[in-house]
């Protein structure tokens, strides 16, 4: 009985990497349609982002299912708990790559984000990558030393967002501050995103576990 | 069993129900901390909502318990797990709330709301806590008309939203882009406070009924 639970984490471990890889992609995509101003680009990803929900739905049917034919207890009952939460972040961070896309397609012909803050923005696209693809890992692995890397890969998000308001705010800027609206929003965007991606490592590692590394703060679901 | 279930349904419904007061006090409060440049009430939205962590927890081991001890299955199971799903948008009410008298906090002394857009300001607050008092009622009367009424207090904080960057992104704004960006993301976290509390009273009737109401976009939790 436990092995076969065990199995079925697998498979839905298995499903939600699906959903992450998908996310890592999308803002992939999203990014360059940003930089490029490509409205082809942004569309793509609305289509990227569409599949998230069907894939959330089948993640939360196995999830269910393991609930209802295993009727696990305790840990191996909050474990499942904790992976239907799980779902709940990774269809945010689809979530938050539509947004940045919807800036790109509205912007359209003219560029989003202008060229003196362009090289952040990039930063802060590969960095979503970044942590979007370790997150896939994580999520393999169920190591908590890969998901405790996460929030390293965060805190390179938070400066790089802190990076692109100082730009905008500075006295030097010049693009006006509809430009500076858009960053703003922009940067909160990625900035969640990698949110979204820490959370997936550290509920990753509970939901293998049934623990959460004592380094981490704790987190609602993962204290008991 | 039919009716102890629905017993412990009825307790987890009100556990939530005091989370989203607490939520429509700390938005409140929030407010007003934003309205009147107020720092000692921005330190107690704080407080507020740092008990929401633990207003949290309850409710999951409410659910958590009532999977372990009453295995419920097919629509029952789907509604447990619906409110555990409604106590992450709950906490990210709280949490939207915080940012919103973060920023009161960080521009204290100067007010972060600039007085041309201050009577926008002050209706999205009032949306705000009129929306999670509706939440509220929604999650005692688990009446899908009520959960209806929440779409068109949502459709009335977008309005105020887009007026909100219509005013900064304006000819004539002479505050500057560092309000503008402030207020750019103040109006992003009432949006999304607003967003959350439609999202409570559709999974709220989904729980109580095990169906979504036609006349709603399908959740994906919710099509089941």
């Amino acid at each position: 009985m436990r092995t076969q639970f065990h199995h079925n984490l697998d498979h839905l471990a298995g499903q939600l990497q699906v959903m992450c890889r998908r996310d890592g992609a999308a803002i992939a995509t999203a990014t360059d349609a940003l930089l490029h101003a490509d409205v082809e680009l942004a569309e793509e990803v609305l289509d990227l982002c569409g599949d998230l929900e069907i894939l959330r739905e089948d993640c939360e049917s196995t999830a269910v299912s393991l609930l209802a034919l295993q009727a696990p207890v305790a840990g191996e009952l909050r474990q499942v708990v904790t992976a239907i939460q799980l779902t709940g972040n990774l269809t945010r961070m689809g979530a938050l790559t539509e947004h940045i896309a919807d800036i790109a397609r509205r912007r359209h012909p003219v560029h989003a984000v202008p060229e003196p803050v362009r090289p952040i923005v990039a930063r802060m696209g590969a960095a979503a990558v970044a942590i979007a693809t370790s997150a896939v890992e994580v999520l393999g692995t169920r190591d908590p030393h890969d998901a405790a890397a996460l929030d390293d890969q965060d805190d390179v998000m938070d400066r790089l967002q802190h990076d692109l308001l100082t730009a905008v705010l500075a006295e030097d800027w010049t693009e006006g501050a509809a430009a500076a609206v858009d960053l703003a929003l922009i940067g909160r965007y990625y900035e969640r995103f990698a949110d979204n991606a820490v959370e997936v490592g550290r509920r990753t590692v509970f939901m293998a576990t049934g623990y959460t590394p004592g380094t981490w703060q704790p987190q609602s679901a993962d204290r008991h």
